[in-house]
């Protein structure tokens, strides 16, 4: 399978319990959408049961607000012989008036990525294979590679 | 605009409170599902705010259970002066095992479909005039008869 | 049984967590409040399991604001042999100021009905026949045959 | 006005959110849903803001499982200057079958009753007079006495 | 075992789901929360399956705002054959400004205590029998004392 | 102020609505939990607002089942000019039984941990600065010491 073949895509609003007492969606919201975006993603993929095993560095770059319409596209980046890692990419859109009082067209903005990784699990619970994703495109071989080094860097971490 | 440039899409997974003892999704929280992106879709479609008007007649065809990955897909079907109908399809993909034990490919299911009607406000909270969407495709045009045709009816059995 | 032995009532408040950021109750929200008090009202009846299979023409009249107190009541109105059509009245009643800053006595406000078409079932997830109801009153003989003309209707959309 | 004037009911189904790991319903959600209609029943009779200051000795007599039907009824029982007494009364119906396979009518059961004290607020967040009730009816003499009687052993107890 | 090596502790932030519409926290929320960790600490205790019997008189003292944050401290202070008193502070920390203009350390405001009574069951859901709590230190005397002169009064007003 | 003054702990049950359908706590689930409890340890330590702007590498080592007790401790450790990173653990405890048929003490198992690091703003949003941590103890300067490390591999990544 191609990676393109993987795609999820997720569309959410930020309403009144999803922020906190400042008007901002909290990281935790923003995370628990992203799991189970990541975790569809994994499940349809591996075309069974998986569970979260790490959650590689998120960074959040632009706040979200109140009202704001989020949308998370996720794919398979990478596999292992029996893990998964999808990469979780968050946009929203604001609605702002010009100068007329008008609305403008909301413009998409990035506010953060993500990487889950999951690992496929049996009737036992335990792990079991799941087919290698196959990278064509660049931007997929790239993604891939990116992957492969954030890996490298956690089993580098762990045995420091 | 285009109907197909005013579509969206979103996935859930039926997790334990979305649904009832029987282990079924919930018509109301299917509905919930149906109105949250069906006023992204409007919101998006007239920047900015907009109230649910008219729920039409929705048929649950296929039931939706604990563990099922649901994915809806809402665009504008029709305009009025200042209000739009949604079109919302839901489908189900469920996960079975085959004779080897083995997943099964999913296949998805129609579970139902539905039609809401939003109306477009001012700050005010009075109704505003929203641009026409233009049918062009022939799915398209049909399924702008068929809104045409619903609200026909709407209005027939108001003045019974 | 008669209609009138069949009714259910239910009382929420409308809080921050039902509201969109506009301070309105969501769609989704009341319509999930109408599904879950006509399953019950549909499964006290039926004695039993019982699912929504349809929901006909909502109209939303009067908006439901953060804070009103909503007030939905929901009889059977019409059986057919497996299935039970439940109708459901939704009013608010909100609190405003008059003249002297004194509280005004709250009035009750008809925000929309709704008529939701349940079939119950057996253990294996069969329809199973429901005891007729018995429409007695002139108001329940009037609500069963306009249920009935919604049947109608719905059957002649579909063989379209 | 009578107590009989200030009657609320309120209808719930037992959801798996609603339970824990044994299947009963928790006790802090029947406390909630209790919560809920006294401020109901004390925000309507007040006809306007208020708050929860006392809830006086609840017994759990009966369990409340899932998918039962729990049914809250409350009213106003006793009024001091500032002061509202609501007592409520919670009873579950559960659905089982008897020899014949057949649902047997179901019985209300009752499982618990409780008693909330609130207190009206002006819009300064300070205490305002209340309206007194006037308990006519000898059942509502008898809670009216009950529920001074606990109000002097409130503060004998205070004072100790 | 002694109380204090009961002893468990939650804390909370007060967030816009968990108010009514005037930026309070319910008591409904504030009693699930108490609850929750009263059931933690019996079932601590006990090994096992327990549920809520008896809630003695809570006095809601102070309120709890939006954003306030919420500390439960939780033990048990007396137990009979079967039942266990667990006893629990909730205490709240408001954060606010000082003359230039500086977040003031926040300062614990004690909000309310509450005494949740707890049976122990055992694999059918029959009362089973706890340890004996040993109170030493003082205080804890003190508090077993009191736990023991509310379940007098219980009884009393039971019989009378 | 020392890393001690600053350890918030908060306990939780795992209940259906946080588990998937193989009984599993979500690892979304979790991390909203962390995410709450590091931002009420900054909160605290800042006096005000804050953001979460980074979570570090989160790996889920043991599973988390229904019905466990979850124990979140947190603490700061470490400060930049307006940042402050917060260690979080998780620990469960699961309740097994003995060969006997009794509950065995149940004994405390490492999850997970995780490093959240937020920003303080001041009342525009902007960054503000944050009194620095004084690490003093052997393992709170092993702590701070492997964040700065942490900080500096973050940095490193960003400029590849």
């Amino acid at each position: 399978m191609y990676p393109i073949d993987t795609s999820v895509e997720t569309t959410h609003v930020v309403l009144p319990p999803d922020t906190n007492h400042y008007g901002n969606a909290f990281g935790g919201t923003i995370m628990s959408w992203m799991d189970i975006i990541a975790a569809i993603c994994a499940h349809r993929y591996c075309k069974g049961a998986c569970v979260t095993v790490c959650v590689d560095e998120l960074q959040f770059k632009k706040p979200i607000k109140l009202g704001d319409i989020v949308t998370l596209k996720a794919r398979i980046n990478h596999t292992g012989t029996t893990s998964m890692e999808v990469g979780i990419r968050v946009e929203r859109e604001s609605f702002e008036l010009d100068e007329d009082g008008c609305y403008k067209h909301p413009t998409k903005t990035h506010c953060l990525s993500g990487y889950f990784t999951f690992v496929a699990l049996d009737e036992q619970g335990q792990p079991r294979p799941v087919e290698p994703i196959r990278p064509r495109d660049p931007i997929d071989i790239k993604r891939n590679k990116a992957a492969e080094s954030r890996r490298r860097d956690r089993l580098a971490r762990k045995s420091r």
